[in-house]
């Protein structure tokens, strides 16, 4: 076992201090001299033609310095994929959601854009609407999309194995449906952008992002403004969970606005702004039919799932097929087939979110916990009798390099007692676990490998140049911790350069957990080139040779006779000096099979590794009011290696937590006629501290893959998934209901005991 | 010959977009939320001893956030080199010059500032104070710092050959003394800083620079801050000269009221501060003895130097040894001896110049001309005579790698009609030459050396990173085509990233006129180390060997067969994707010679090459009033290789026309007891555009230096020496006195009519 001085070790993450004090600057926060602000004005139609935008009062009012609609687009449309190319960012043809972007205003001050905003006269046909996935598919309903037949976005469809021989030969079949409403993003913070445009045809922007070098590219096709002239800078960023990714009207609108105006524009997107007009969680129909042998083991499965993508397509047809890939990547499924629709309807834009689909996870979760009980097996062991491990292949051709799924599975149950509790404990309590695999370096075409470069200041300091965004998870310590790791020195000497594009090489985003894996990866080898040059002076300057040396701690010494060494700046001053200054750089692509079609049909290797998380649950249900309390959550980590495992841990209780208790049980958008009821944290609910389980215990479980930097995967993420299914299943094991529609609010609770208990009489 | 796209093309320089619009943000434009300004309380002695400061009342004043004086300092002495460390950049023990920084106050607005200067009450008790050089060295004087005798800061003394026996050899020897008043930099752009400090430890700045990496290592060591967390950012310059290249108290001040304060703090000097308390040019008194065969070979040279520093050494200590330098660049020197005193005085502090020495360098030239005078030779050809060629080496040592001085000479004589003129034009009417070499890439210790990075996005777009500042002067644009020239792309297609020491590598800074040679070596470095990883993928793609192919226009080609390509953007696109993404570092270093003890007794290589340069002008001197008005001004350049024509005429104009003409006719500073009298734009006498010469001609010759980027070299920067000697020359051509001390004022001019007319008489 290598030894480490700080990869593994509990450190303060690098940000701490900053957001503590509150110095940290968000997006909302920059100023620019000689600074617009800008409004948007909304549809206030579910679905209608715009005839005429007349913006000429709004542009006499004094202050306004610009008005932009459609007009002033280059009639380009964005969508993640070619084929789903279904977006202006201002509509020059029809709006299709209440609340989408018409027009947009930059004034001398709020007050003045928004006076302006009134001024804007739309003349409207109002059209047909559809708000529901089922009604959208029917013949004759109203297209949103003229190229999208029955409004179908997408149709993933894949098909393993012989899945109708499959159910043949299972002991027992189960059919259920499992459904879920729409969820939000919540982020802390509100969406903003700051655009400035200058006579050189530079464009820079800060934003929220979970990929600065994505946003500049789209904002570059969009714009017709030369990649290398959009500047995507860095700034703080309060979360991004997936709903980050791809490119908003609001870094669209305020660009056009800055170039127009030829001066510096603050866009910031009031809470029910962010809620309705940036991107949500989709809902989900679910169909499973499950087919087992009689010890349990999975022979066939056969799913169907209709999303409500909303209005356009976002990065929805990538949610459509990763639920399904989560869950090939923790079962062997022999036999598979999945039919994914994402059908687009007149409500908002739904994308990626980290906690794909509770109605799927969850609900096939639940599902295995269905067939258990009719079996009379153990949870814990069809789990472990189904469970991936190392080296096997998924369904669609994945190998894993690494894999700690049975080892979390059995380290959650020690810790949680599950033996001793489940189906033991007393009316209204129970116990429910649930496990989850997750890719880390999911394939993004070119855009899926990232760089780093190092550069060494004359007394041994470091700055490491990296195009990692850090969303709030801790990204940036992390890199930190693993170059300082490399280099012999503390965390505090390495300055980070990140998340801009114009300085920082490519990396694909935080974004589909690649980070640790394939970002950490570049800035490992970007310093161990470094420590290659480092090692190479050294032994010029003692007369050795570089593979008898070793760097820690500052100074390069002797592997055989640690006393004898040159101290870490004396061999960079040498290195300088005898014109040979260090300087590392490094790069990472995951090893993954990409194609065009992927996206409808994956096949052949899909990530680059994979992590694996297991949670388990103890409830107490109020048979009275029917609300649900999560008691201890134990939750156990296949991350590899743990970098950093204070990190990890509150990863993990924001995950597991906070996403995982508030998804299962509280989170969910209300509407009426595609109006959203409820944009804003006082109506919408997420779990306050007295929601959160009273004791959560983190575990990490090492499986060192072979691949990732120091053996690390991505860490922490995806607790919340593990959760639908821990609280549904522990809910069943409290009080016998499965409640099979998220959120598991205390109506859905109260009215399943109703039933169980007229059945039963 | 090779031929290049780009190299030697006269091409619009990056910048001048945003500067002709305004948009170009210089320091006093940064605008930062929460951000204080600061005024600055100054000595109203010229030397005292500081008994007591009292703070209390501005500390109270509503709106003041912080007040630093000398106590807050670590007690730390800045000086350039170890035994020059003199300058408190707050003074605790006493102040040495009328307007020396005393105290500072960072509040809400200026005003409640410059109200608060008026509540902190100092305790001075006044000294003795000394304001004339020779009067400064006498027995008895005061004295200024206690470790120098004499008042004596540095004593540069250098021997070389056998200088008596020179003198017992020759056959004309002659004695001279050439005086100068002190001159001021004149930057447009007033000093101004911005520091920021956060309570991550970082101290941001933002300020006219000659070197971020010095001004950041310089503030590391006085703050006592890591220099990684020192982050000097780039912003434009309005012009350095050689007067941004050390630290000053602005900086220091800003950046103590910063951190005090934890806020943003703008500190901006006035036109008088500016000229009163950040830098200004050596007045000199020079003696010197020459020694000359009948033919005009110098055969002994010995001069002696004294130069008023000042209160403290800056970069003064250097700025002693250069004048000669220069000289023994030029021309062949047997046998010299140079002695030259930094003294200091109780005066304003003096730096390093560009045009450094107009009575040493004017002088020893107007000296030559004397001589020819009175051997007969043709001051054309006593400087041919004794000019130093190509191979030849230097007094003190250098090789000169590549020298066009003859064919400069030849050249701008031909140009301006030299033989048809010299001594044949109408009384009031002459012409004069004046020649010089100049040093490119001087030993700073390691900081002499330059770094770069390349990195490619995607689409084939560039972004270069390279730590030169631009002062003006137009290094940006160079670095950007030199490196489109490598890699065959169009200038527009390369973002560069520059001055800022958090992301650029170590540069020498723009001084020591080494940004062409040397940093244009290290951007040309990295263009072709990128350019080898092109051709290596490129020759994968084509099925060829990659020693066969060529990059030009945006396409790898075969040499032999230039229709059969590959696109570049092709190239890196499928270099991502192969996983070896295309990015370039290089370094350079020039070979000088170092030691500690250098700056007093130069010996070896003191840089990596020279250019040379001659002017020749034509003027009318007004025997009425004294005035000297230049016609006509023809300038040949040896920059090595022309890398952009237009860019180097507009460099010559600056020089040659606006300070070289200011600096001959008109600058200088005027005093009473230490003060002052003239420190604004209205008093101080500049060259208008009317006082310009009629007519320039900048004509380059190419000598294409063997270790140049492309044969590159300095370019436009000292054509202000030569005019100090034609100007002087041409006036005794015109007129037939010699003015032996700058500036030559109308007065001088009129007196020295007076008195030939009285000789004659």
């Amino acid at each position: 076992m290598e030894s480490f001085s700080l990869i593994g070790k509990g450190v303060p993450r690098i940000d701490t201090t900053v957001k503590a004090t509150g110095e940290a600057i968000y997006t909302a926060d920059i100023f620019l001299p000689r600074m617009l602000y800008a409004k948007v004005l909304r549809s206030p139609y579910s679905h209608a033609k715009i005839l005429h935008i007349d913006t000429s009062k709004a542009k006499r009012l004094r202050g306004v310095k610009a008005v932009v609609t459609g007009a002033d687009t280059f009639g380009e449309y964005w969508g993640v994929f070619r084929y789903t190319r279904d977006q202006q960012l201002l509509p020059q043809d029809k709006v299709r959601y209440f609340g989408e972007e018409v027009a947009a205003v930059a004034a001398v001050d709020e007050d003045t854009a928004m006076e302006a905003l009134e001024l804007i006269k739309v003349e409207y046909e109002p059209l047909p609407a559809v708000y529901d996935p089922i009604e959208a598919m029917r013949e004759g309903a109203p297209l949103i999309h003229e190229q999208f037949e029955k409004n179908i976005n997408i149709h993933v469809n894949i098909d393993v194995g012989d899945v109708e021989k499959g159910f043949k030969e299972a002991y027992l079949i189960r059919e259920d449906r499992f459904t879920s409403t729409e969820e939000n993003y919540c982020q802390t913070e509100p969406y903003a952008v700051v655009a400035n445009f200058d006579h050189a045809n530079n464009l820079e922007l800060w934003l929220p992002n979970a990929s600065p070098h994505t946003k500049a590219k789209s904002l570059s096709n969009l714009l017709h403004i030369p990649l290398h002239k959009v500047k995507v800078r860095k700034c703080y960023i309060g979360g991004a969970f997936g709903g980050r990714s791809d490119i908003f009207p609001p870094e669209f609108i305020a660009s056009l606005l800055a170039i127009k105006s030829k001066r510096p524009v603050k866009l910031i997107y009031t809470r029910e702004e962010s809620f309705t007009a940036i991107r949500q969680v989709h809902s989900m129909i679910v169909d499973s039919k499950i087919g087992v042998k009689k010890d349990g083991t999975i022979i066939a499965l056969d799913i169907k799932a209709i999303m409500d993508g909303g209005a356009y397509s976002s990065t929805g047809p990538i949610a459509t097929s990763v639920p399904f890939l989560v869950w090939e990547e923790t079962y062997r499924l022999p036999n598979v087939r999945f039919n994914g629709y994402r059908v687009y309807t007149n409500k908002p834009i739904r994308g990626m979110y980290r906690t794909h689909g509770r109605a799927f996870l969850g609900g096939l979760g639940m599902q295995l916990d269905m067939v258990a009980e009719e079996l009379r097996i153990d949870p814990l062991d069809i789990r472990l009798k189904n469970a991936l491990k190392t080296g096997e292949k998924q369904a669609t051709g994945s190998i894993i390099p690494s894999c700690g799924l049975s080892d979390a599975l059995k380290l959650a149950s020690e810790k949680a007692k599950w033996k001793e509790k489940r189906g033991k404990l007393p009316y209204g309590k129970g116990i429910g676990m649930g496990a989850n695999g997750m890719m880390c370096g999911f394939p993004m075409g070119i855009r899926g490998g990232s760089q780093a470069f190092i550069k060494f200041n004359e007394d041994g300091e470091i700055t490491l140049i990296s195009g990692v965004v850090d969303n709030g998870q801790g990204n940036d310590s992390m890199l930190v911790q693993i170059a300082a790791e490399v280099l012999g020195v503390n965390m505090d000497e390495i300055n980070l350069v990140s998340a801009d594009t114009e300085i920082t090489p490519l990396d694909q985003g935080a974004y589909s957990q690649a980070v640790a894996f394939v970002s950490g990866n570049a800035v490992k080898n970007a310093a161990e080139d470094a420590k290659k040059q480092l090692l190479n002076v050294a032994a010029d300057i003692m007369g050795t040779k570089p593979e008898l040396l070793e760097l820690k701690d500052h100074k390069i010494f002797l592997k055989e006779d640690p006393e004898r060494f040159v101290p870490l700046h004396k061999v960079v001053r040498t290195a300088l000096i005898q014109k040979r200054p260090i300087k590392g750089e490094g790069s990472y692509m995951p090893d993954v099979d990409q194609n065009r079609e992927w996206v409808k049909n994956p096949r052949g290797q899909h990530a680059g590794t994979f992590s694996y998380s297991v949670a388990i649950a103890e409830v107490e249900v109020d048979t009275e009011t029917g609300k649900v309390k999560v008691l201890r959550l134990v939750g156990a980590h296949d991350c590899g290696k743990a970098i950093n495992p204070i990190a990890i841990e509150g990863q993990f209780e924001g995950s597991a937590g906070a996403a995982g208790v508030g998804g299962t049980l509280m989170e969910e958008h209300l509407w009426s006629d595609g109006r959203m009821l409820n944009p804003n944290m006082l109506e919408y609910k997420v779990p306050l501290s007295v929601d959160m389980p009273d004791e959560t215990i983190p575990l990490i479980v090492e499986s060192n893959d072979p691949k990732g930097p120091f053996g690390a995967k991505e860490a922490g993420l995806y607790g919340s998934m593990n959760m639908f299914q821990a609280i549904t299943n522990a809910i069943y094991d409290a009080v016998g209901v499965w409640i099979k529609d998220y959120p598991v609010t205390p109506d859905k609770v109260l009215k399943a005991l109703e039933e169980k208990k007229k059945n039963q009489s």
